[in-house]
């Protein structure tokens, strides 16, 4: 069936040009642009007043991030013009290994938003994380050939990158084997460290937070992704890179973005939106957003509304207000007047749909579970910077004689995290500060990178009820008070993601966040970002890992009474 | 060994500027570009006052064309600075088919300047040339995984892409199967022919000659190669698309340039230089040259100086003259100071050689053979248009009593072509005014696309004596008199390329055409280039074959004698 799109004003991404022209479609294809009229069609639809432009492309997401399954974002991002993503799936490879990728794979297979995938390119992120599976070059070549796999995901291990460690070396060069292209991830590397890492072969980076920073890479040939997610907010900083030269080496990327903000905000459409209000050229923007991510990724036939390209076009209000009025993927209408047009959920196979939703392997847990035994009165305490990743560390008095070292009024509180995808029993408590917990305690099994069970709690039965509510549910958030689930959020899918949809798992999200402040959390912090980040043994300065603290900045393992 | 180039400045292809900034070379690779010093390397390089450039590309050129074997034209290409060159060679293919395209890779692996490779599209052009080879689709195949095989060949058939024809649709898919680009052909055609065209897969174009043309493809998504050759030159209408955002998606190329002009005026250094003369940006004109034709042609880590691209790198004595100095090719100095430095020629496997070397096949022929037995008074003949291609068709009154029909008074000469692949016999003959020979005769091997013997003379005894030096020599020109060989250039590989240096080839080129002026030939036109031309029934309108005259519009044979 042949549909000619009349009288809108096209946006051309190759002369950043508007021009007045029909594009006639036939099934996923754009036949052309210019002079058809209504009887080269089988269906005409007048666009007077309205504008055309490519589909918007996310050239680097991680869909866990969000919550929310392949399908339920495809929904949200369709309404915000998003018509292709570029996902690593990097938490769920930590948790499921192959199968966590399959899943990605098979959960997004003819979607109307084209999903691409990076493989992860570092599970685990360091010897300290004990993950559900080890991802090495030989693993994930067998993947380089699905059609959907366009490349190694963000090598944040650049010191390994720096010290040529043959299995990090290997990794990339299998990638390269291959053809495919490998994303960079190395915050504030700069000079002769930088052009090693990207003579290794790594051509993007999502992490610059300065335009000098992203001027020097795009100068020594690196893609420049700018940024903008829910905690890490590049746009204002990276402005100037909406100019010439910089914009051409530009795409426009989200990274991590939660369901309230996708739902609120938007996703590509609210960068874009951003940076006109900011002054910059929406034809530009729009590029940036579209035929750049394109071809840098090498989607053949994506990003543009030319002839031969894929018919994934979006019909806009105006290019102020980049306000999606409809989307056609693919040659098919997917977001009519504003309301997503109902889709077929892919099938996942049974044993990978199994793995992914059981994938909490640990036995039921204890108050004792969360006993510190006392070898002095000195511990080393992780403290809580508000408003970022990083954390300091304290030595501090702990009094052992009440609540086994938990003090509320010093905001001392008791962490843990648990090894749950083995069954291990491995296990590192300790002590946190700066998260504000009066009474009871909360877990979930979103702990960066491993994703293993992370409890924060001012009492050792709180905490033992909040783990298991987690691991009763297979994943997810818990708020427990005097032995109560008091809110919750069932992230059943590898303890990562949800199965509702985005205003559902905003909505639980909202609620357990205000059940935490009820407990006396501090407003300064998101206390499950905050926690979800603990773990993490690549931010500096002191994390919490299963094997124990972790001292990061000389990456040793601390013990937690000072000697 | 590691190499420091020092305090020159550097053009920076990602950002339009010059940067003060030393460049580290290691073996084949940059290993980066700043803040280097002596102490990094093991040699160093003062270039103070010296402009250093990613070495130049040509986006399509026949080798062919320029009369000399890869190496040979290595060595001009190196002075001139072009360091890489996509071609096409088309010409050997209709000669010695998959052979011929062997013997490109051959003549051409391991040069100090990279010799990239497009398969013929078109091999014949129509079912009217009868080639040395025809080339299908699954002939071509074999060839993709060629590490220098980039793409199928410029699609001159371009009836043929609208009309979808199986074969040639099939040649396409098989290019786009393989993840390789497809080179365009198709001049003037514009509008809904275009957009099919282009939505066929097929990517550029070097055909442009006016900037309208040119704007509606770049608009439409094709990238644009700008060509300055010997007969077709374009650069001054096109010069405008030097401006943005035209220049994004334009490269530069010679197509078909003789040895003579690439030692006179040069080679991509020359478009530079005549683009900067018109006013247009230096910086923009090498960007063209360089990173963009590598990024279209999907050249990794080629044409740009910079972190983990190979050390393809000019020494420029300024951007005004565009004069090049040195020049290093994979790391290795190729040209100093203006001296191209020895390198070994490749080895051509003896089987291949003997193909090429031996690539005509055809009796002798004796003067009966040009004789024409008259059936009527009024033949249809051939006029030529000076400084064109395009032919004229003219009824003309022919005294078959004298001279069997060559009247030079009025400038009625007789034409042959004669098969020489497979010594079929097959031959045309008739009449052609324009060329103004007055005595002697001229044969040539060199007649598109199929390259058959083709021979022009005042009488039948020079035109045998002509026709008989070009199959003695195995191919080349021969200008004849009074039955005495007065000036030839022997082309023995394939019958269109010289063994001898550029130097020799544009003097004997130069001796043969001051030859066929001295017998009279018109001072408005180039017999040799002129008569190469003759049989390409595909440039209108009358042109003979060795099937005899085909209308090039009807696309049909037409009888030499008025009926």
């Amino acid at each position: 069936m042949k549909l000619l799109l009349k009288n809108a004003q096209i946006v051309n991404v190759f002369t950043d040009r508007l021009e007045t022209a029909n594009v006639l479609i036939d099934d996923k294809k754009i036949i052309g642009v210019g002079g058809y009229d209504d009887s080269d069609a089988d269906k005409v639809r007048d666009l007077s007043g309205k504008i055309i432009c490519p589909g918007f492309i996310d050239g680097h997401i991680h869909i866990e991030s969000t919550m929310l399954t392949p399908s339920e974002l495809t929904k949200v991002c369709l309404l915000c013009g998003t018509t292709a993503i570029v996902a690593d799936p990097h938490e769920i490879a930590n948790v499921c290994g192959l199968s966590g990728i399959a899943y990605m794979l098979e959960a997004s297979e003819n979607l109307p938003m084209s999903v691409y995938i990076m493989l992860p390119s570092c599970v685990p992120s360091t010897g300290f994380d004990e993950t559900g599976a080890v991802l090495e070059a030989e693993n994930l070549a067998v993947l380089y050939n699905h059609p959907r796999v366009l490349g190694l995901g963000e090598m944040m291990n650049y010191p390994g990158v720096l010290a040529e460690d043959p299995q990090v070396m290997q990794k990339i060069s299998k990638a390269h084997e291959f053809g495919k292209l490998v994303n960079g991830h190395a915050p504030l590397l700069g000079g002769k460290g930088l052009d090693k890492y990207i003579a290794a072969g790594i051509s993007d980076d999502h992490e610059c937070s300065t335009e000098e920073e992203a001027m020097e890479r795009i100068s020594k040939g690196q893609h420049i992704m700018i940024r903008q997610g829910t905690a890490a907010k590049n746009l204002d900083a990276l402005l100037p890179l909406f100019d010439e030269p910089w914009s051409r080496r530009c795409m426009l990327v989200t990274d991590d973005r939660h369901p309230a903000d996708l739902i609120s905000e938007g996703h590509i459409d609210n960068i874009i939106r951003r940076a006109v209000k900011a002054g910059k050229s929406p034809l530009t923007a729009i590029r940036m957003a579209t035929l750049q991510a394109a071809e840098y990724f090498g989607m053949n036939g994506v990003g543009a509304v030319a002839p031969g390209y894929t018919a994934d076009i979006l019909v806009l209000d105006d290019l102020e207000t980049v306000k999606v009025c409809d989307v056609y993927c693919r040659g098919q209408l997917a977001v009519s007047d504003g309301k997503v047009i109902d889709f077929k959920k892919p099938e996942i196979r049974s044993d990978i749909r199994k793995t992914v939703r059981n994938s909490f392997y640990l036995d039921e847990l204890s108050p004792e579970d969360f006993h510190i035994e006392p070898e002095g009165e000195r511990c080393h305490v992780i403290k809580i910077r508000p408003g970022q990743l990083l954390t300091d560390e304290s030595i501090t008095e702990i009094n052992f004689d009440r609540n086994n070292g938990v003090d509320t009024k010093r905001d001392i509180l008791k962490l843990a995290v648990i090894e749950r995808h083995l069954n291990t029993g491995h296990k590192g408590i300790g002590f946190i500060s700066g998260i504000g917990l009066k009474k009871g305690a909360i877990a979930s099994s979103v702990s960066h990178d491993a994703h293993n069970l992370i409890v924060i709690g001012t009492n050792d039965d709180d905490m033992a009820a909040a783990a298991n509510r987690i691991r009763t549910m297979g994943g997810g958030n818990a708020v427990v008070y005097e032995g109560k689930i008091i809110a919750e959020m069932p992230l059943p899918e590898a303890g990562l993601m949800s199965d509702l949809t985005a205003a559902e798992v905003a909505s639980q999200n909202e609620e357990v966040r205000m059940a935490v402040h009820k407990l006396g959390a501090s407003a300064e912090i998101e206390p499950f970002m905050n926690m979800a980040f603990l773990s993490l043994p690549v931010i500096p300065s002191l994390k919490m890992t299963t094997l124990g603290l972790v001292d990061v900045n000389s990456q040793r393992l601390v013990p937690l009474f000072e000697k």
